[in-house]
């Protein structure tokens, strides 16, 4: 853990909170918010991989726009233009956890390279990393788009180290979805999963994280220094 | 439709109800039963998706399996190796819906050739078959295992034309998964959905039916003949 130069975090779930559009969700919708954020993101991420695996990629703005078209006609909502603009505007002002800007900190005050490795589109990425206050934190935003593959394609992983211009073996991924550290693991990253609910079993990808830790808090006293 | 000359079916959700395995999950988690055959096909479908895209193939069967055991430990089941084996045996014996034999029977009795075309591993989808009472009635059984990627890659949908000697301009595939109509449409097979619950609105994939209908009943009539 002493040669560790740098953490690439996975965004959405890891750093922003992709249910804090519930609320409004909830307001747009009453008695379906939850139902709604819950088969939002469900969708979004079945169709990034869907469309990897079909060879047919569309950048993630698209995809977020597509499984919310999907998950209310399935429960039966009418998605005015109106309400389709507002919640896709609140995928750029997603919350961060509360552990994120004072862990992202700790872990710059020790003078670590930072960024995010993520399925979102790059300004998508950099506007909601700035409205939650992090955007100056971070050395790099990588993302598919470079590659115009999904996670957990191998070629996503892949771009890690020279991006942030830290060797593989002194770099660490971090994701709070399970099968994303299987993705970093099986594409030859350490990963650390960071278990946001303690009752969630990791995933059965054959490819598991070299520590599991809870919040990005935790990581600052795993260094040792 | 008169230029039809065979029908390749998906098998899993399509002509075997994967939710008859429902009771016996009942029996075994008494109250659990129907969120264990959930999370179950979920899970199984996940991986098959997630170890195509990280290049980590691992054949159905064993994916079936690695399903149970992450739906079991997610819902706090403890899953003896007894409950194990009895389970993952369900699955050789799925039932077929009801409209299956009739409907594969009408349409081999017209001439047309037919096959499954499915993400199972082929021993799993013979045992299937046979225990439905279908297997004589298909003319062959094509496996994902032949080039070891799952849907909705388009090297699975490509196999379809050659192994049931139709040419792709006089076959249809059918299937009751929305994204494997668009699987296959995106290879450019021509594709029949079967829409088995009619709130399910059809995935933002892209690529849509070239006819809708409710079971395979209904598709020697669209034949015209």
């Amino acid at each position: 853990m002493k040669d560790i130069k740098g953490f690439v975090f996975d965004a959405y779930g890891t750093l922003f909170d992709v249910f804090s559009v519930t609320a409004l969700c909830e307001q747009i919708f009453p008695g379906k918010g939850s139902a709604l954020a819950q088969l939002w993101r469900v969708k979004q991420l079945q169709y990034a991989m869907m469309r990897s695996l079909m060879g047919r990629h569309r950048d993630f703005w698209q995809l977020t726009e597509d499984g919310l078209v999907y998950a209310c006609t399935s429960l039966g909502l009418e998605l005015t233009a109106e309400a389709r603009a507002c919640l896709l505007q609140a995928y750029l002002t997603l919350a961060a956890f509360p552990d994120v800007r004072p862990g992202l900190e700790a872990l710059k005050g020790r003078g670590l390279r930072l960024a995010i490795l993520s399925n979102g589109e790059p300004k998508m990425l950099e506007a909601v990393a700035q409205s939650a206050g992090i955007l100056e934190l971070l050395d790099c935003i990588i993302s598919v788009e470079a590659v115009k593959i999904f996670k957990p394609s191998p070629r996503v992983y892949g771009m890690a180290p020279e991006r942030l211009g830290v060797s593989s073996a002194e770099l660490r991924f971090v994701s709070s979805n399970s099968w994303d550290v299987a993705g970093a693991a099986s594409a030859g990253l350490g990963a650390f999963w960071i278990q946001r609910s303690a009752a969630e079993p990791p995933e059965e990808l054959g490819f598991g994280a070299e520590r599991v830790v809870h919040a990005i808090t935790d990581l600052p006293t795993l260094l040792g220094r």
